[in-house]
């Protein structure tokens, strides 16, 4: 029988630390770019297969860490990640951060305790020592939707969040809109300034001039969007198209506009971004740019499958799924343009 | 040290044998009252403590089997098994079974290979196969909001439908409508049939003779509360108040009202049932009937934890949790009662 080959016999073949091999095949942030493919190719060639803490000792689980569950959004993305997981027979545990930023995190504690093959973290921040615990203790994840900056290393599957408002900007351009106003995300959420970089870059292509008081942050929430609507549709000069940062804010935007007495949409043109269940729930029924939240999930899963099968993740880490425009009924030609 | 109490004791002692007890103990059904009651206050008495599949070698985990997650209504009972769980350190695996019925369950196969301690089923009817393939396995569950008759022992939390029904008719009623139509569920359900019960004697209750063209059976989707709505409004003598038997239903209700040109409530009152978070972002917001769903879905697997923990569950087995009327936009007086 072949000696079975260790990962210090890769280490030496690539000379390079034991460290940093284990760090590579274990999926685990740190190395970056070229050496990591080269210990993944010769990992290959060598037929290099972990043992103990690798195929066999697997608990055929997976976390999946979201910041809340009551709305549509989540919805999609547990139902993307459930039937990864499903299909590759592996179970998935949903935990609940209550809150973007990851502190305090009893469910680090949990999940190490039940063995956890990995995590798949979904729009969420990731601090400093939430980051290293997992490092510590040896726990792979994929990012879904990240806030602010990624460690190296770590897969993250996104959407085209710019072009998916530059997309639309340009619908409404199309239907002959030039007042139209933007509610978006967070200041400090990535996907909400990418959605108002595309929005801006959708007014430049049309030659419309910006307008800063046509620009709101809020919150993703129905709260947000009904309140920055409330504060446009007051403008001496309102626009006659919104863009919604999402679905749920778009929600908000009809509310405001019911109260001022609009019809929507010949008053009032929305579009939202997400494309969850809830478009079809709205009346009129909501154009929007959907991001694909279920295959987002489902692909973040897959990779993470991937990483604690031992196989490691061959492809690019950061992947951007592309956004598209579904039109409903919530956009038409303004009446007065 | 003191001989450890075995099961093999306890059936001496109860006289009666030792699967009953084992039964008992694991909080398996099949065994019903007196016996179940005197086997629980006996292993009480002695200090028995389960072994081996007991405490030391529990899995820290349950499953939540749901037929599909992309609804308000799943989101609140998610979330209501996640914060227990978490809670009580306890992770919680979230398998979907596509459909009421739990035939070919790839499910169980999967949660049996992991060592699930347990089970929360949500609004499933259980096939005689799987009964005996969760009894065969030993894996305790409890039912949340059955489907059908479910097997003697197995612990059920439900909510008061039939007064939920009777409330929703009682609102409408003082409002001073007496044409109030009722949307309900499919057929065979137990909560839709409840729910119509409900609404039958809240009419009789008011001296108002039922009108078998005010009743449809829909299924608890959007579509059917749609499909419904069109035919009441177009009976010559349509009703002023329709109670759907879910908010996906009552959402349908008003896509057909709007496509009619009716406002509301003005021209027809709408309640929903269940009070999941979309009510609020229906325009008008939805008068509904509350049912504690994340409160169900919590009592449930407080339950099957304390089963899991080798406690048994001490009192009642079959709980309904009140609902209750939550008053909001969608219901007033009729414009010509």
């Amino acid at each position: 029988m072949v000696d079975r080959i260790t990962i210090a016999d890769i280490a030496k073949m690539a000379d390079t630390s034991v460290a940093t091999v284990s760090k590579v095949l274990n999926g685990r942030p740190g190395i970056s770019g070229p050496v990591r493919d080269q210990i993944l190719d010769l990992a290959k060639q060598v037929g290099y297969r972990p043992r103990g803490k690798g195929i066999q000792k697997r608990a055929k689980l997976i976390d999946l860490v979201l910041r809340g569950i009551s709305n549509p959004w989540a919805s999609c993305v547990l139902a993307g990640a459930e039937s990864e997981a499903a299909q590759a027979g592996v179970g998935l545990v949903i935990s609940v951060s209550h809150g973007r930023d990851m502190g305090n995190p009893q469910w680090i504690d949990r999940l190490s305790r039940r063995h956890s093959d990995g995590l798949v973290l979904v729009v969420s921040r990731l601090t400093d020592g939430v980051d290293s615990e997992l490092a510590r203790l040896r726990i792979p994840y994929v990012i879904v939707d990240p806030i602010g900056i990624v460690p190296p290393g770590v897969p993250v599957v996104g959407a085209t969040n710019t072009e998916g408002g530059r997309t639309a900007v340009d619908h409404l351009v199309e239907l002959g809109h030039r007042r139209i106003a933007i509610i978006t995300g967070p200041k400090n959420i990535t996907c909400a300034q990418q959605r108002l970089d595309g929005y801006q870059a959708g007014l430049a292509r049309a030659g419309i001039q910006p307008n800063p008081d046509y620009v709101h942050y809020g919150d993703f929430e129905v709260e947000g969007g009904y309140k920055a609507a409330k504060a446009l549709l007051a403008l001496p000069d309102p626009p006659t198209a919104i863009f919604a940062g999402s679905d749920l804010q778009a929600n908000g935007v009809y509310r405001a506009a019911s109260e001022e007495g609009l019809i929507l949409p010949q008053d009032l043109s929305v579009v939202g971004f997400d494309d969850s269940p809830l478009c079809d729930w709205m009346i009129p029924t909501l154009t929007t740019i959907r991001q694909p939240l279920e295959d987002m999930a489902r692909q973040a899963t897959r990779i993470l499958l991937s990483i604690t099968n031992g196989q490691g993740y061959p492809g690019t880490t950061n992947i951007q799924l592309a956004t598209s425009l579904v039109v409903r009924e919530s956009t038409c030609s303004p009446r007065f343009p």
